[in-house]
């Protein structure tokens, strides 16, 4: 893997790009005093994502990485599967498509055309094509040890990024170790997995030394997208759902919520993590670095 | 309208009900020192809508107004259009669905057909809809006093809720001059939009001299949905995106967004707002009722 030159932060294979042009615009607005005052905002864009021949919906992002969006999109949602050869992705800026093209048919297109007959449409499919391959996941034992836990939060709040820089937008983190590697970011929190897993797919890389860390909620929907990546660790400063909780102790995801400074939660895999840091010698997080949920 | 007793908040119309047995669970978790810690979390639950014999999508929810539910969110999709009339909404908890029945079939039915046979599906027409109605939307000019802005932030702050008592949820209230009238809460920041728009719907409720206040973003979908729903105003905590403040500047929609404490900023519709208020006479808010990120 090669490394890009991110300064103080020379470890990212990935990190955001706050300073690049198409990703932020100066908007003007009026504060509560009535001056005129020129914010720095992220853009939000149309991309429609193609299999083959196939439209499959339009998502609302940042357009960032449109590639790694498609394809783990289709992966997490589970039209692409094992063994389905991506022949090329097509990228067009000005029609804002994204087009993924497999060897022949993939499974989900044949799917999709009984679905088709028998009720009309599948949208609402989706989500139970998600829980179908859940119980197949066997996610892999990983040690978690709270020093890295600690080290990764403070070195992601710090990076520089797109929320720093204009807020009113979600990151997520693929981590090694204390290593952060891919540090994605954008307008939906699901947008910001998807191409994670898109670019895990590319680069094949393994899953089952990771971490996932994400600035949003540990819904269901969060947890079942991390297990079905394959990824044994799950961790958050924000809350969760009941039934987040239920299926991380299900598949035997270690999850960890409301992490901020010293404190965390750990809701399932506590018996994976190794308790190697003092919460008492860990500092608070300064109000700088703080997020706002203004950012979420 | 009939009024809900809710002690110190009398006017709402339907106000949270944090003490409902089902939509929060006990769950246990275990702390950053290892102490075994039970914490009230919020239920999240699949519910499929069916506009007649059309399943249309399953929505993760907490649960409360199905009903509302799927009609709001088949009216904010276009599914549902002016002149439709619903015979009849069945919600089956068991099945945890909900069909919402028309007279004959639908245009969005005719027109999911059609869709159909040239594609094979039609998740990817839904953004497309959306932003088709919206050249027809002329949004009544509505003056927004900063007083009344000032006034809903605190009420709504304080009224108790499912966010004071479980956190990681968002909150949608439906606004009359100071007045908050409908607060909604969901996993999903647009279910509780959608649960507001069902309930006008049902209830015949006029959008004119309607505010709209939300702890989410203000993104474009968010800006959409409301001038759709024909609410002249719409106020949030929280950011918003480049493309939400271009929308809401071309329906005429007054957009304020980072509205906390004293502070606010307003995007479109400054010459709409009466600035009544002295904001340097409104105290911040207090640390018990700030919004945490953990929320959102």
């Amino acid at each position: 893997m090669q490394l890009a030159d991110q300064g103080d932060f020379p470890d990212y294979v990935i990190a955001p790009d706050p300073g690049a042009a198409r990703l932020t615009r100066a908007v003007e607005g009026v504060d509560q005093h009535g001056r005129v005052t020129a914010i720095s905002v992220v853009e939000e864009r149309p991309l429609t994502i193609f299999l083959n021949g196939q439209e499959i919906v339009t998502a609302m992002t940042i357009g960032d990485y449109p590639e790694y969006l498609a394809l783990g999109f289709l992966r997490n949602q589970g039209m692409l599967r094992n063994g389905e050869v991506v022949k090329g992705i097509d990228y067009d800026e000005d029609l804002e498509t994204v087009v993924v093209r497999t060897d022949g048919q993939t499974s989900y297109e044949e799917k999709l055309k009984k679905k088709t007959r028998t009720s009309g449409c599948a949208v609402g499919t989706v989500f139970g094509d998600m829980m179908e391959g859940l119980e197949d996941v066997r996610l892999p034992d990983l040690t978690v040890k709270t020093s890295d836990l600690y080290a990764l939060a403070h070195a992601i709040n710090r990076t520089p990024s797109l929320y720093l820089e204009a807020g009113a937008i979600h990151g997520t983190v693929l981590c090694q170790g204390a290593r952060p590697l891919v540090y994605m970011e954008d307008v939906g929190r699901h947008n910001a997995v998807d191409k994670i897993a898109g670019w895990m797919l590319s680069e094949q890389v393994s899953a089952t030394d990771k971490l996932l860390y994400t600035t949003g909620r540990l819904t269901s929907e969060m947890v079942i997208k991390t297990a079905l990546m394959g990824i044994p660790a799950l961790a958050s400063r924000s809350g969760f759902t009941a039934w987040g909780v239920e299926i991380a102790r299900e598949v035997g995801l270690t999850l960890i919520g409301r992490m901020r400074g010293k404190r965390f939660m750990c809701l399932s895999g506590e018996d994976r993590l190794l308790r190697d840091a003092d919460p008492d010698a860990v500092q608070d997080e300064d109000r700088k670095h703080r997020r706002r949920s203004a950012a979420l």
